[in-house]
């Protein structure tokens, strides 16, 4: 049954409600013998953790992972690595109102006319803390990942609308993770964070973008024709919770581009073929073609406000909703780092995928 | 292994090089009993056929398909439908000069790395000749959900820098199919048309987008949390040849929203549950919500242009390539129906897995 | 990645080593609705518990399983219901001696080479203690076909070569869970239990064989041509630890009969269709036809004796192996739960796929 | 949707009814660089053609394939091999008296009953005709394992009560396909010959058993723990029609042996770990462990027989049936090569799936 899983030999299936006694996952085909550092695993969590920061909610968890399998002597051993993380500060009495409710732009009525049921605390399954175990199986993700030197980093491009402006140098994980708003241009991340506390301030919420670079990508991934590595890079991206547009390299703006300026030159760098442009953000026909991979994605603002709304309940009568609970103002900094565990999960399955492409690997 | 096939339930897998004895496939999953047209597979077909108008490719293919199994007296029998379409129109001499070379931004470069050889006639398998098995798939998932009574239509939206204006009436295929351009604003479409002459005329290339909208669909399709109704939409759109962007409902504008403002409120009419606002592009949490969904595909100018592009050939030497064969100007007008194809094949998956939701149904 | 999981839609993913902190999986696919009796799964793992009589392994695990998600106020929601069972009684020390050498007819060497690395302690997960999760999984599965009428019995109908004769009455779960040895045919028991304890205490073991029925199975489940009933039965079965073999109806007995002697020929009774014999098995085209299915499954003696054998350890040299640690002197009373939670997943499975069939369902 | 194909990375997807245009399939996966001799995939189809010795059907199909795609200048480039097999001696006529009547044994009920709707000529799609795909594929997969210097033989080892004693030289090909009932033991060829013909003029059919042997397998083939190499491969033989037993190694003589007799130790032979014994069938834990794997087929006889049987029809009202059409007496000696197909398929897979184990390799 699809929905609970991503990924064809790299995989993570996840479980877990916001509300329940636990989250977790199976993440299988990370090969045997890669050394694994489980702190860095609690480091992405911890950058992912709701509370974290002035700017986010103040949900307070923990997020400590357990790891329950699939390592020994601090080695992956090949078999599905286990793992877990408690539902701690549950404070489920906040989501009472909300049992009958429809809140606007949520999954509640969408969820219940599916499956006649529901967990409505704190949204249960469809809550973005399903993410955290996307994180965890990322974690591992960009371990194997970094064996292959290949490298992800994500930061905030948009906040509302301030738009950082384009960098010419890369962007370094430090330089993303050293401010709450997670953009790595210092003065448009002021404004970002002072733009998200003024709105908070209103009860409302703002959407934004997040950007990512992969580098060190090999030649060769992606798998033809309709496993393109930019179609699985889209739909990772799009299950994320809130996400609303995806473009690669040039995206949109190649619509209205002409061939003659949009094409990628092929050159001969010292023995090395490259392209000299990269609006195809580092994937011709669906394969990776060494070059930077980059995308944007798009996040609505969060449904949650604090502000009164009309809605109707499960029986279709009118009822006015005002926003409880704890939220996040604007979701794309704690976005950043799941963006970089869907990314990592979808880079790592096709490096493994990519094994099997020829007679003689 | 991935690559071949799309969907879980209804399921093409395709094969077949551009200029190999034929391109074909299989649509797995159709329920037993589906009456099936055949001349509606043919017409869409026809519909992306090359050489059909003076602003497409003038290789002319007849692109007749043979269907070979799965249906009984004019009936689907539940058992997989395998089709064939022989490829006629050959001039592959016309790609002689290709064997060594890499066209930039074409797949030549990556399929060479990553299999180590490729056919390099037309493209091989990396050829949008591949998309005309989407569409046979498609046309039978469109019977499929109009039995379900859901509607699909898409439409070129903007070429270029003309964009068309937004209309205030729902698009009708046959607006849209009356003219070559397949854009319902006629005003819009002939300015279009001149621009891809003109443009064709230089010897270069356009970019466009193709919109699309589904009517009709039941609230409930989608399966959390990794393959979202989005999701899978989005895989399905960026799966297709030259497409860089994909975005649903309010897109990319969401990013720059405010939650006041997004939110579509809930409201009762005539005892039905429905949303007053349309910015959830019909999809809450992943599934449906009996909105209309409409989404945004962004193509690229096509890569083979006719004027000099400087490359290199597989030994690292710099050459000069001048495209020869006969290639589409701009490919929105031809995409169209694969986009339509592809949203029937997603939309039918979802249809027939949302038959498990609920413990009776 | 294969390996982990089984089922198309009723799935279970399973994780864990036998000496890790736990073994677990995750059951994907039950439909939204259905009560669950969490003391019934506990139960159905209580009788594939370690140490539970006086022909068994002494090795004690409370095998206390813990549901983390997926059911809300007693039902199912949908959504995949994970779970845990803590690894307790771990004497590890008792497999330091395993650390380099290879048991015969254990997945010592075939492992080791496989990965390059291996937890070795019990087994690590090529033990049969990962079957817990099977187990959980299969009954939930029973319950979701116990709401279909669909009933499941498996019992032990050979141990080494003592035979249990043909009963004319339809087995039960109280008369085979109502000794030891699972037998429901009394004095065969008797005779049983008595040949195990006498192989024991020769330090030896048996191998035997489980038969297994269930009945009210809807005429239609199966899904041709490769996933036959039958062959997914088959699957289930042969995946579990020690079986060598697998038989459905005649079985081996088909090979010398003759078409006029096994064709079942069908009878109308009482406006049914049904079949006068069943050398079927209750499976026709690998689609189930209403009649019971019924096969027995073949397993190997345990390999670990407690006698001396010869072997080689991981360099090649020549070893001495005495068995130590708590093991079963014959598997097939504790397998008995094992397969019949295969053959409720494999039924569960095609129920579900079976509502895919036809257009109006 | 599954039931249409085999394998996860070496796959096969078949369509096609036996009295329709066509039938065919998708070899997927297949790696790229492959020198394919589509001669020996001819031959192998001939092996399993109708009509080709006095003891099988009299159908006579020529059965040639056509490949469609995925070679180029003879040898594999990556992408799926599209195949077809034209449906030419069709006497459709010779079903009309089935279209309403339910055959004793076969899946007429079955399916009628499942999809509301067959093709009745032939038996549609559950006729063994389907498996000339099986044999396509498997001619593939076999050029694949044979790069590898994996050698596949199956013979017949038993037609009715009539068994071939056990060889103490390997079979070879050669000794299998030089006579028509495939068995190489001629003097006991001949009794089987002999005993079908007699059988035929009886009106009457037989059972039997199709033993195989895989040799030069490498260490390490099998996914743990619901994919064990055993359980795939037993799967691939019970998807075979009239299939209704599978034992692997020791088989069910297993359940009656003591551990002391079965395990099989290891020693070193020159350098190489290896078993004295093979009790195991190659196989230890799921996953081949260097040795001959070998296991064994159980046939039911054919159910069409030329003698009258009462049955019903799809109202259900009593009718008397006898046989017409043309139908092997004993399936055994045409289902040799379909068993090599199958378990050449499954090797194959397991040996890409096994590239994915470690993380260097």
């Amino acid at each position: 049954m699809p929905g609970n899983s991503f990924g064809e030999i790299f995989k993570i299936t996840s479980f877990g409600e916001s509300h329940g006694p636990a989250i977790g996952g199976i993440v299988e085909g990370c090969p045997a013998g890669l050394s694994l550092d489980t702190d860095f695993i609690q480091l992405m969590l911890d950058r992912r953790r709701p509370g974290q920061s002035s700017i986010t909610t103040q949900r307070k968890e923990e997020d400590t992972v357990e790891l329950l399998s699939g390592i020994f002597e601090g080695k992956t051993i090949g078999t599905p690595i286990g793992f877990l993380i408690r539902n701690k500060d549950v404070k489920s009495n906040d989501y009472d109102h909300l049992k009958e409710t429809y809140r606007p732009s949520h999954a509640d009525f969408t969820w219940q006319e599916k499956y006649g049921i529901r967990d409505y605390r704190g949204g249960g399954r469809s809550s973005a803390r399903e993410t955290a175990s996307r994180v965890v199986a990322g974690a591992v993700a960009m371990q194997l990942l970094k064996h292959y030197n290949v490298g992800i980093a994500a930061w905030v491009s948009a906040v509302g609308e301030i738009e950082m402006p384009e960098l010419h140098t890369p962007v370094t994980q430090e330089a993303v993770y050293n401010n709450d708003v997670r953009c790595p241009h210092p003065a448009t991340a002021a404004k970002m964070i002072s733009l998200i506390k003024e709105i908070r301030s209103e009860g409302d919420t703002l959407g934004g973008v997040v950007s990512c670079s992969i580098t060190g990508v090999p030649v060769g991934l992606g798998e033809p024709v309709f496993d393109k590595l930019n179609a699985s890079l889209g739909k990772a991206m799009l299950s994320i919770n809130a996400v609303k547009g995806f473009e690669i390299g040039s995206g949109f703006n190649a619509a209205s581009m002409r061939g003659s300026a949009h094409n990628d030159p092929f050159t001969n760098e010292k023995g090395k073929i490259k392209t000299i442009s990269n609006y195809s953000g580092g994937i011709q026909g669906g394969i990776s073609n060494g070059a930077e991979i980059y995308f944007r994605v798009a996040f609505k603002p969060v449904a949650t406000i604090m502000t009164e709304q009309e809605t109707v309940n499960s029986t279709g009568e009118a009822v006015t909703l005002k926003g409880k609970g704890r939220h996040d103002p604007c979701v794309v900094p704690r976005a950043v780092p799941i963006v970089e565990a869907m990314a990592a999960i979808t880079i790592a399955d096709f490096l493994l995928l990519n094994r099997l492409s020829k007679l003689n690997s």
